[in-house]
């Protein structure tokens, strides 16, 4: 049994419900900060981690079930498009089946820069991902979970497409990415489209309309919010609210599937009250006073 | 347009293969490293992020929609529970159904505790953890998606059953907890096992198998791996090749359900070498050399 430290006495001793036995050794093991001889923790958890690989292989495998239900039980197939405001849903009937993928930390893992980025310690520069993008490609892992999924897309005559922001000057040096992962060949223009693409925009929502105009789309994977809709933007508590209710809670795991990405993007950048409710924040009854 | 960077312009004048066109302003959008003013990484990610979000109510979702399947395909149901090297795989038959969840970020977010965690800045100490179990069952909530798929689960005569570290000693403020974040009610040693319970240990196979000693468990939910199995013991390099692998392979998504967790616990620690690959480092060739 472990020895209480004297602040857990002190604190058992004032306290009129305490239990007799003392708490075991506890859950959770410690919080990891930052250590310098470590790459930074979202790139341990992410690159470095079973738990954030499962993560990923559950999102493909999800997928895979959640598009064979679909296919099994309504005719058309259920589109995974959500149209924007003021458009017009697109059908998919008598159309041939595809789904569509953003690249980054969604098909592939972008090792290479991001080791770069933590030795480096710069930080992000678009002439630095320029440089990554016609570079870079042998320096990619498939996301686990990503080979196997496309693989027996394709077997079930549905054809997977990649709807990235790298730019479209890149075009060449990104087949070469995918095809070096594992992922299979893409055509830009057909099955691979990039910023510069159809109306130019950051924004996917033009290209997914595009691409829905030609093919039904049974299910969209990616990292961040973007690669689903252009719909939820605004500031991290808003936009958590939002895919936490209706028609979006639905979406998730059976026609949009997101993947872990706790090291760049929309998923970063809450500040103090947008990650801790006002009414949920403790202090240790014990201590002095919370710094 | 962007005016590049000279240092773009120098590498594409040594590029023999140099696109005429100039890379777009490309994604993926800057790592946020951790800032004074707000909360770590991990922390903004997992607390404060839509797409954290999405990817709980996604393995929820996920979860609801296998089990189905699995019932509707499966007679006796397939178990989720994998029995210890050198022991018997418990049967399913003539039990009644269960699904075994973990507590701490994976039924209910312990945001009262992390704030303090990250305002105090003074790491794990088991006595502190204890403290919050014992006055913090009011300030977490339920991690998006389980409330409603821990009340779906019963509309199915599934019982959810709570397997976690908590001490034994904090039963009672542990079932206040789960009460307080919407989850329902649990009983000590009926639908909630705490550690000190069944052998004492912190591995939970033994727990597992006691559960599934009386319980039919059509799916297990955890944020870490001995959540799941205590066979997944080693080195990051090693537990992740493993969870890519079969069995583990196709468990993911469909018996089995991971939750993000970048803040704490089994999936951080990894190390340079275990985290990126020798062969998937990349260098800036505009720069000097990488620090």
């Amino acid at each position: 049994m472990r020895k209480l430290a004297p602040a857990l006495l002190l604190a058992l001793a004032g306290c009129a419900s305490a239990p007799v036995a003392p708490p075991q050794t506890a859950a959770p093991p410690p919080p990891v900060q930052a250590e310098a001889d470590k790459p930074p923790a979202g790139m341990q958890y992410l690159y470095g981690s079973a738990e954030a690989a499962a993560l990923s292989i559950q999102a493909y495998n999800a997928l895979i079930a959640a598009v064979r239900t679909n296919l099994a039980t309504s005719r058309p197939p259920t589109s995974a498009i959500l149209a924007p405001e003021g458009t017009t849903a697109p059908s998919c009937a008598g159309k041939p089946l595809a789904a569509v993928f953003d690249m980054d930390e969604t098909a592939v893992l972008n090792l290479g820069f991001e080791y770069n980025d933590a030795r480096s310690g710069k930080g992000y520069d678009p002439a630095l991902w320029a440089r990554w993008e016609q570079t870079g490609a042998d320096k990619v892992a498939a996301v686990p979970g990503a080979k196997a999924a496309f693989e027996t897309l394709r077997a079930m005559n549905i054809t997977p497409i990649i709807n990235t922001n790298r730019g479209a000057a890149s075009a060449e040096k990104t087949t070469e990415a995918l095809a070096f992962a594992g992922l299979g060949d893409f055509r830009h223009g057909e099955t691979l489209f990039l910023k510069g693409d159809v109306d130019g925009k950051s924004g996917k929502d033009g290209r997914r309309m595009a691409i829905a105009a030609k093919w039904c789309v049974v299910a969209l994977g990616g990292d961040q919010l973007g690669d689903f809709t252009d719909a939820l933007a605004g500031a991290p508590a808003a936009r958590r609210a939002a895919v936490t209710a209706e028609p979006y809670l639905s979406y998730w795991g059976h026609r949009w599937f997101v993947l872990p990405n706790p090291v760049y993007g929309t998923g970063l950048g809450s500040g103090w009250d947008d990650t801790f409710p006002a009414d949920k924040r403790w202090a240790d009854p014990a201590a002095q006073g919370v710094k």
